[in-house]
């Protein structure tokens, strides 16, 4: 709805492939209804996934022995991070919705989006301790994995070669957002789409077009082990 | 035992730390019992963790429509990989046993290591369809995934507010290590190292240079989803 805020984090080097289109097709629809879309495009960018001293500007809370979450907290405090996590930090404040569109590499999200989690959500402005999980410091907002796969749906059933699907969504949706107190909606997985006909490609494209139309009334999964592992 | 050899993949940014220590303890041990030990201290490389054209030296594939996987699997073929890349792959190569040394970020390991992942272990190295799981094409050889936590074993037991340890260890183990063929040794965690002792920390080292003394003797889990989610 008119006025919504939502943050796409994209991580594809290649503008024509599904993610690409996945991508566009989400910008165009969110537009269509009246929301703000930012894209965080994070190959163009060439976002750094290295988490080292050049986060943190100026000196360091303890130059003796570094310890990435401790000094980044201190920076965070104190407004010394470095531009590009802070203007990453301003972008996910402002969101309502986080769309996450990624290949999936190695059950996980590619390095350059790990990256991302690894320098953006630090501790003060994503948690602090107690405040993680339902009390996370980003709750009120809401979050939603988009992916592509390689193997195909069978691969990934319950008693498939790789395992139920929602096995490796664990870490991912439970252990970083929902840490973060942001809620999460049911994932958008586009399988093996390598392997399938033009057609069906564009099949893809628009149920993921037909279900933002309504994205705003969903409710989000129970982020507990039963939605995992049953 | 003399002649055999290990890879140390190690991802810290700090000599000083635990990690540090944990490495330091595995290359005295291992070296002490003749083995020939090699480590990637990533940081200390500031290896790439981004997949990118760049992996790719001269031609592409196809250059209208960049596919990462498709790309370095043809380069891979031709020997066309950037030299950071196919050094790794050799240090892989020849290594019976990896060790992956990390704290954990996010129920996950750092982005920096998660690009190693992402970079080295690629198509036709790594496995090549139909040799994946027990047919990958990096069979006969043993991992191991060593890391600290910031949660406490609490929080990770069963029942725990951050789930078992288990669940996140399946994208690393299984969707990793299994996936290429790789044995699996039971992980090894130092849980909230820095919310402990001085002493409980020499305890950890201690521990994990005592089970480095019989680790060739160890057998591998069963990687099958019993073992991660019972």
């Amino acid at each position: 709805p008119p006025g919504r805020k939502v943050l796409i984090v994209y991580a594809h080097q290649e503008p024509k492939s599904l993610n690409g289109s996945l991508k566009r097709v989400a910008v165009e629809e969110l537009s269509k209804q009246g929301c703000s879309v930012t894209v965080s495009d994070l190959y163009a960018m060439q976002f750094e996934p290295r988490a080292t001293r050049n986060d943190i500007v100026g000196c360091l809370h303890n130059s003796e022995e570094f310890n990435y979450a401790v000094e980044t907290w201190e920076a965070y405090k104190r407004g010394g991070l470095s531009s590009d996590v802070s203007e990453e930090q301003r972008k996910v404040q402002e969101a309502d919705l986080l769309i996450f569109q990624f290949p999936l590499y190695w059950f996980s999200m590619p390095a350059i989006m790990k990256g991302w989690m690894d320098r953006v959500l630090v501790q003060g402005f994503a948690h602090e301790f107690p405040n993680c999980y339902d009390s996370g410091l980003l709750k009120n907002k809401l979050s939603l994995f988009s992916f592509t796969t390689g193997g195909s749906e069978e691969m990934y059933a319950k008693g498939g070669i790789s395992g139920d699907i929602r096995y490796l969504l664990w870490p991912m949706q439970h252990g970083i957002m929902h840490f973060c107190g942001v809620k999460v909606l049911a994932p958008h997985i586009c399988f093996a789409p390598e392997y399938v006909s033009e057609e069906k490609r564009k099949e893809m494209l628009n149920a993921w077009a037909q279900r933002l139309k309504t994205i705003w009334k969903e409710e989000p999964i129970n982020c507990s082990p039963e939605w995992y592992f049953k």
